[in-house]
């Protein structure tokens, strides 16, 4: 018998206020079997996953200018060379990134491909690896969306904090609602973003050619500063290092894989490819432009700094409307790109949670069937980062690449050692195809570790030592909540059938006031469990000064609970009064407990508590916690053969004739 | 059988760490019959109920000066004329209240002596106006004397509110511990401010005794300021209603006669006697010094401000050590005024909340057998105000004494009815001392009602009106909280003996996941309760990415469960797997319990819920609230023939021999 209930809700489940509000933020709860309307495409899916890796184009070109900035009009030169190894870097990896969507349609995250062909040990690094940056990339993200707003608009320069927990709310609450609502949402910006950009470059690579090489700028960028030093080695690996985080954000749509509609692999693919090659052609048309138009990086720390996409298009098109739009959009994208890390975080730890090296709670999909825990730790554990550091988290930006580069490294291997596999069983596909996949594998791996080991060894002083430190911490905490469920399943694991050990019904305690309607309704409940039944009941509960009834109480019980089951033909319960010294209603009942199972013969006991079901907020405050503080006690403490049972009992009972039965 | 344990506490209850430090900070919890030795005598009853009192000396003078600076050096005459009435009225209160106690041992409160001569409307006025008072005296208390404090030690100014508000913890905790720990620790500071300004007064009045009314002040106070005005009898009125202040706090023992030690009418006494004795000649002394070292109030907004008892300890003793140790424990006595409200008002509420009129928490007696819920409640509405007013509630003091006042004649005037009801009960005292009785509370209701009607016209407009509004709406609340216990009380009520109703065994739903030893060990409890069980099992409960085991969860029902029972003789239970659409684990179970209650003609169904006990607080984090989740929505949701069965499992369970039974 699988019921399957056309609607679960219930008719007198009327919404509280709060629900109401819930409801209105968040939008309706939504059934198991609604999951397949909230899929995405890759309409939503390049808003959802792409802002991290589209906002990169802003940043990775700016980041190695930064680095070449003694070298003065020379940048010019090397930035091309600097770049060409990126972007290329970024068509291996997106071939080697749709190698995997095709080959782990369901989830092909790193966490995933490297517990399938690495093992555990490395699926767990990549799985750390990812969580602090995800966590980072949403700090960092926002931060730097902020920073870059202030610097357009200085008057908000008192609230950068808000201003960064504001949008980390508008996030989450996005995020919250669904995936497919965050695509929808911060689709406008997203494209605006695009378009703007598009028709920029576009108009700056016309002039580029149309006047040979060298076009005028319509708002001529400032003077790039004198050499102060030649170029190096290491000058240029710095930085190749720090323009690689222009590629950060690539790997989301194999991290995400779950949001797709069916097919997945055919959105994933379309997703990914929309993201790279608008990532690629933004990051080429910076460099040439940037070449074409003499445009280098600037201090940040001196006053009238500006970005270099902003100088690219007031050179392009100047300082009109046009150029406000797109500099919009470009702060939306910025601090928008935390908004990868919401799509991806919790599905990441969703996958990580039903191995059980996460709390179970990471795997329970919300009201809008996204992993609602997953996205409010993402967005406590940032809201964090962002208040310690009060909005500025630039500290950040060096431990952040790592975490990338290290999953790409770890998914690529993964991958490689699949198609090996693949090679090896007997249904393989062709040889020669697999030998193509293998290889672009084999030659994303290497160049993401080498990338990997310039980074951290340029960075290390930097901060990126933090996360070589945290990763490792990060695995075993991931390792310890393991054990502990490995302990749990192997303390509940029955191999055996049933045991019925104690088929004589328990003694039932009744815990009870004075007479009234509550203890007569528990007394019968109790009598229909078992015929051995015991009313407590605690003098002194409330301190020293109560007033006892003791004479009233066992007269009442005579006459209005003795007398009648007698007179059923009946075993008459007994009334044992019980003196609470400490005012702790459990302490009595469970000496009490402890003394009649010995008494007994290791009888079962079942301890009934009445409950008055509190309906409204305010009868919270008017009344004592007594009935709840048992229960939990009794739960805490009681032995392994106490039951506790509750009997409800609602104010309605008392007005109507006495047990209106169910139905 | 009525048990009382000699020792409540259970061997395995190891307290955690939050309750260590509870401990540590409040003191062991103590046992009912420990309330004797909790009791306190005049020792402790003069810093726990005088502080109020005492500490009125240092602002009621003042305060009478203060309104009578506009007539320059003439004020210095009519201030002797104001002080007169006021001591009068003091010593017409003491005798009243005296016989208050007398009459009243039990508990003398304001509000007990209306309730039983005036009646229920009275008594609430009372206990409104009482409430109101208390929490006033507390933030005012407190901020007058950091008000003191900052003034004498300037550098402390910006940490007003943090001083107000550390000071109120201390006050707090203090009397968590108990009025016994608080009256010992508020001795010291008490103490030392009588002897200091006994020995300060007895100086001066010897000084001016000796020079012949005209003493030589060590340090010369200032100038008094020009006369600008000519007394006029509203000046004086406006300037005896401001001295009134001074009498505030002596109804204080009357209300907390339940502290006392037995017998209580004698410690009672001692104390009011006490802290009448000392206030008298506190005020009396000032006035006198005030006349004969020409001492008069000071602009406190202009810089240079020194008080009254300021001016006249360096007129007499110089600015010594003596000065300076004598201003140190006034600083003390003023900050600890709100004492006497953390001594009263939890004792008053708790007389209250007796009578139904207040929520039962604040009847409860705490962990130090003090009524820990009012002295929270106390701290909580005095601590808001302190931080909505920044720690500066000078705008307050005006609302202050009408409360006291009000109180005050309601008392007296009960009183008077209380004498005259004895005096015509046969078994009565003797005519003429009852008359001298009735006489003595006549004149106080009629004095503390006409300093009543001078207070409430002399500071209407200054803010009195908000207590004018207060008193009814505080009255109107106890009134709405009676009624909701009243009609509960007629809900629950219960005329009927006990009514059998059903005395078959109900339908056992065992709400369960795979077949573990927690089943295992549920559908065993659940088969000594009624041979009638259904298995039930929740599918998609953490979202539509689950995976269903349903054909392996049927097998193992079938080897695990069925055949075990039916070998045993009994109806195997039948299994359900339920499909949880929106997550929400109690939806189909109450949908299911109401198609069973139907189609089984109203049987009455308990719902058994196996709960995972946690003995860490990481497991809190480890584990999903799907148990306690269902327990509470059953709960609110559930019919009334539903009854609840929690099966608490303990980790350790599983790696003992299954089921060790209790003993």
């Amino acid at each position: 018998m699988a019921l399957g209930f056309q609607s679960a809700k219930l008719p007198d489940d009327e919404p509280g206020p709060l629900e109401k509000f819930v409801a209105l933020l968040l939008g309706p709860r939504l059934a198991n079997r609604e999951q397949k309307g909230r899929k995405i495409g890759a309409l939503e899916g390049v808003p959802a996953m792409g802002l991290d890796g589209l906002s990169s184009s802003a940043y990775g070109p700016e980041a190695a200018l930064t680095v070449l900035m003694p070298l003065g009009a020379a940048s010019l030169f090397w930035i091309g060379w600097i770049m060409a190894p990126i972007v290329a870097l970024l068509l291996i990896l997106f071939a080697s990134y749709w190698q995997t969507i095709r080959a782990y349609p369901g989830n092909g995250g790193a966490y995933i491909v490297s517990r399938e062909n690495l093992g555990t040990h490395a699926s767990l690094l990549a799985a750390a690896a990812l969580m602090i940056d995800y966590v980072l990339n949403v700090a960092v993200g926002i931060s730097a969306g902020v920073g870059a707003l202030v610097s357009a608009v200085p008057k908000l320069h008192a609230h950068i904090l808000a201003l960064c927990l504001g949008i980390l709310l508008v996030v989450t609450v996005a995020n919250l609602r669904g995936t497919l609502d965050a695509g929808r949402l911060f689709a406008l910006p997203t494209y605006l973003f695009v378009a703007s950009f598009a028709v920029i470059l576009g108009i700056g690579v016309f002039e580029t050619v149309v006047s040979g090489g060298h076009p005028r700028p319509v708002v001529p960028p400032p003077q790039l500063p004198r050499a102060v030093e030649a170029a190096s080695v290491w000058l240029l690996l710095r930085a190749f290092a720090s323009g690689c985080t222009a590629m950060t954000g690539v790997e989301a749509v194999s991290n995400g894989m779950t949001a797709f509609r069916d097919p997945p692999v055919k959105y994933g693919h379309r997703t990914l490819t929309v993201i790279v090659v608008i990532l690629g052609a933004l990051l080429i048309g910076i460099a040439c432009l940037a070449r074409s138009y003499r445009i280098g990086a600037m201090d940040q720390s001196q006053p009238g700094y500006r970005s270099v996409l902003s100088q690219l298009a007031s050179a392009v098109v100047g300082n009109g409307v046009f150029y406000y739009v797109a500099i919009a959009s470009l702060l939306c994208v910025l601090c928008l790109s935390a908004n990868t890390s919401f799509v991806d975080f919790p599905r990441l730890c969703r996958t990580v949670a039903a191995d059980a090296f996460l709390p179970k709670a990471f795997a329970i999909a919300g009201r809008r069937l996204v992993y609602s825990v997953g996205i409010l730790y993402l967005a406590l554990a940032s809201g964090l980062l962002l208040f310690a550091y009060g909005g500025i988290t630039d500290r950040l930006i060096p431990l952040f690449a790592i975490g990338a580069f290290l999953t790409f490294t770890l998914s690529q291997t993964g991958m490689v050692l699949h198609w090996r596999r693949v090679r090896r069983s007997p249904a393989g596909a062709t040889e020669r195809a697999v030998r193509a996949h293998e290889w672009i594998n084999t030659v994303g791996a290497l160049t993401t570790a080498a990338a990997l080991v310039v980074i951290v060894i340029a960075k290390f002083k930097e901060g990126a030592w933090i996360t070589v430190v945290a990763i490792p911490a990060v695995v075993i905490l991931l390792k310890t909540i393991h054990g502990y469920y490995d302990r749990l399943a192997s303390q509940v694991r029955d191999t055996r059938p049933l045991q019925l050990r104690d088929s004589r019904p328990p003694i039932v305690l009744v815990v009870m006031g004075n007479w009234n309607k509550i203890t007569d309704k528990a007394l019968d409940m109790a009598l229909s469990l078992s015929p051995d039944v015991i009313g407590v009941h605690l003098d002194q509960l409330a301190g020293p000064e109560e007033e006892e009834h003791d004479a009233e109480l066992r007269a009442q019980w005579v006459r209005y609970v003795e007398e009648p089951v007698r007179a059923a033909g009946l075993e008459p319960p007994r009334l044992v009064i019980l003196r609470a010294q400490h005012r702790a209603i459990h302490e009595p009942v469970l000496k009490l407990v402890r003394e009649l199972g010995t008494k007994r013969g290791g009888r079962r006991i079942a301890v009934l508590i009445p409950e008055m079901v509190r309906q409204h907020w305010y009868e919270h405050l008017l009344h004592t916690y007594h009935a709840r503080q048992l229960h939990s006690r009794l739960l805490a403490c009681g032995d392994s053969g106490l039951m506790i049972v509750d009997v409800p009992w609602r104010a309605e009972e008392g007005e109507a004739p006495p047990h209106r039965h169910l139905g």
